[in-house]
């Protein structure tokens, strides 16, 4: 297929996945003498630390999403191929793929990430979507914002307070950044919209198993948190586990007490298993996986039995650097990949490489405009000031300057109009009927068949 | 369900649609004494006239959408009903809605426009999409860059080249508008994105029944056009009627020639029909239609047989002036808006108006960057000084200041950088496969039932 491959004898990288970890590892790899090969599915790298803000309408799929070969355009040893790796032949070192002759390696690098998990609870799946890919993200748009339009049309209150209750699974980032989205929605940018309800009297439930929102943060910035929530509107309930979830109901405990709350529009954010390409590798390579399927690395990032196959980022577990595996934030995978990419010429050239060390700058969360955490270890911020971290830190990182441009120009317009430009429900040619009962599951011919 | 309802007695105005006609007209009421009420399907207003520029990858859905609820906001006698009309009683002055008790109107406009037309060839619709919606937008620009991507991993030259041919049927100012972005993507944007493919080999082929393309204009503007899409790479065939349509090849007739090409990607935008509610209101009030089935209009805009139903924009037929019916564009449904918007109080005060009188301001064609034509009537312009009108034009009616705004840095960044940041390949969790007779046309559940 490359048709330098004939010309060429340099050494085939190949990397699975083209989020922070794979992406950041190709373009690390930019001037060392091999071949670089990045497989995706998508076309391209989604900057997924703001995929809440297209489920919330203030942003839109392209505003936080870079195509690879644009960003690749001029890394001339980089080939995008649009594609899906189905299987990994580690001996023969090749990378399977679904549509494509397999793929040789000298060197392979897996960044296939994770996605929702529902604690063997698949059947939630539909009911209570979860947030990790635009069409995720448009799906929970389309489901908040039809929630306020069958509210305005539905004239029995039961059904419709129902309709105007919201109930997020999940006291971790995504959670905490969804409910305070939804808050401001219901507050401010739906304000004067409607006519026959008000908006202000949605119900926001931000559900978390533990003692407090945010538990990864330290308690004083977890109950800081949760004050701004309570102040935009979310109602926060701690300790409390979510035992069913059906197309109208949510069911609760709290200790001994069993709460229904009647709610048409719940949302995921509980938590993530690591994508397939664990369980392939864990078979293939005789590789161990933690209990939410992520691979055991070495502290190169390699794995146990095959010194030339490296696994970075949500789908690795690197436990070789403080008491827990690190954590699955973007930071961790980008300097996975900033080590790969150092580590694989050093490697090729006959070097040792110590191994990977994470550092670590700190956490930020949003909840808000002009509300958000950050504790960058040596000092902790919240409120505005915290609020203008998070903003930077995330403009900065967006990888196109092309997006960080609109994107800081919309979040401008946003600011000062409270606006949702992006609020299109879309996806789905028709309307979902005004009884929750009434939605079918099956796909909209109208729609697919085009 | 109006709150409002009960304490009053103004004139109820139902408007079926938000598109220009029917948005306009809500606006245009603003200020008089009666409750308006505006059924759509879709929650946004949809700037159609760019839709164009969402299926070439260079702007976002939500740059050319404004949400109804916002537009309306501050017209405190307008309320915006998320539905799909389905019936009208025109003797109980009611509109049955899909999902809502009936609507009771004193006066009713519907504005529902026109779709695709396939002159009794159906079947094609899956092989050759047409542009209304933003589904079909975002369908088209999956199967543009999907096409560029299978190229890429086609090893066989003559797949390959059938990977790299477009085919864009209809030469009126959509297949223009098209096939003139989709040279520019060929030839600029996608510039050193691939490695085993040159996108410049792309063949675009524009196919026009009539001797010219954009037949409406004067001959010399046309002219103008085709050596402009010539110029940008595109290949004009006129007097050629396209008479099969598969999923790898189009089969063209010119005269007594007929030619197979062979292509994946065939883009529909040769003929329309008016929407469903022609013919509802054919059967219900006894309304003629033309041949596409647009719906024939008295001079003030209302049916022969009810002068309270009123019919406007591309769902019209007006003949009362000129020799042809009024031409299916934006400034036709603005003008009888804004007629429609006089005549309602006007008449709720007895007084009479008279018939409708477009004004043609000119027409305005875009081929590509720089390159335009417009007919102003008294002047005639090609090339940049056109290309300018036109984005003026284009700008100005974008109904929300915050779109005018992100618009025009959009294009401002996308033409110093030619890039296309909006190149998202969504829509469908799973990628085309590399043979376009493997293609399903079924529903892809993994992405319908998340």
């Amino acid at each position: 297929m490359n048709r330098n491959q004939n010309l060429t004898t340099k050494p085939q990288v190949v990397i699975i996945g083209g989020g922070f970890g794979g992406l950041y590892t190709a373009q690390g790899l930019k001037n060392s003498p091999v071949d670089v090969k990045l497989i995706d599915k998508r076309n391209f790298h989604l900057f997924q630390p703001l995929l809440y803000q297209v489920a919330t309408g203030s942003l839109s799929p392209a505003d936080i999403s870079s195509p690879l070969r644009v960003v690749l355009r001029d890394h001339h040893n980089a080939q995008v191929l649009l594609d899906e790796a189905v299987d990994i032949d580690p001996d023969r070192q090749q990378v399977i793929l679904k549509d494509h002759e397999p793929i040789p390696y000298d060197m392979l690098i897996v960044a296939t990430g994770v996605s929702h998990h529902y604690f063997g609870n698949d059947q939630w799946r539909t009911v209570a979507p979860g947030l990790k890919t635009i069409e995720d993200a448009i799906e929970m748009r389309r489901r908040i914002f039809l929630a306020f339009e069958a509210a305005e049309k539905e004239t029995d209150p039961v059904q419709r307070q129902a309709w105007l209750t919201f109930v997020i699974v999940g006291g971790g980032p995504t959670g905490v950044e969804l409910a305070g989205a939804i808050a401001e929605i219901a507050h401010s940018s739906l304000k004067g919209n409607f006519r026959n309800i008000d908006t202000t009297e949605a119900k926001i439930l931000l559900i978390e198993g533990l003692d407090r929102v945010l538990p990864p943060y330290t308690p004083d910035l977890s109950a800081k948190a949760e004050k701004d929530l309570v102040k935009l509107g979310v109602t926060v309930q701690t300790k409390s586990i979510v035992t069913n979830i059906t197309e109208d109901c949510v069911t609760v405990r709290q200790g001994e007490e069993i709460k229904q709350i009647a709610s048409h529009t719940v949302l995921w954010a509980a938590g993530v298993k690591a994508s397939g390409m664990g369980e392939i590798l864990a078979e293939r390579t005789g590789a161990s996986l933690d209990r939410v399927g992520r691979v055991m690395v070495e502290p190169d990032l390699s794995l146990p039995n095959y010194s030339n196959i490296f696994v970075l980022g949500d789908l690795a577990n690197y436990s070789h650097q403080g008491d827990k595996p690190l954590p699955g934030v973007a930071p961790v995978a980008m300097q996975e990949a900033t080590y790969l990419a150092k580590l694989i010429p050093a490697r090729l050239a006959g070097q040792t490489v110590r191994p990977f060390e994470y550092v670590d700058y700190g956490s930020l969360a949003v909840i808000g405009q002009n509300k958000a955490v950050v504790d960058l270890g040596f000092a902790k911020f919240t409120g505005l000031l915290a609020w203008m971290i998070w903003v930077w830190a995330h403009v900065y990182y967006l990888i196109e300057f092309d997006n960080k441009l609109i994107v800081m120009l919309q979040w401008g317009w946003n600011y000062f109009t409270r606006g949702r430009g992006a609020r299109l429900i879309t996806g789905e040619a028709d309307i979902k009927p005004s009884r929750m009962t009434e939605i079918p599951n099956v796909p909209d011919k109208s729609l697919v068949a085009r």
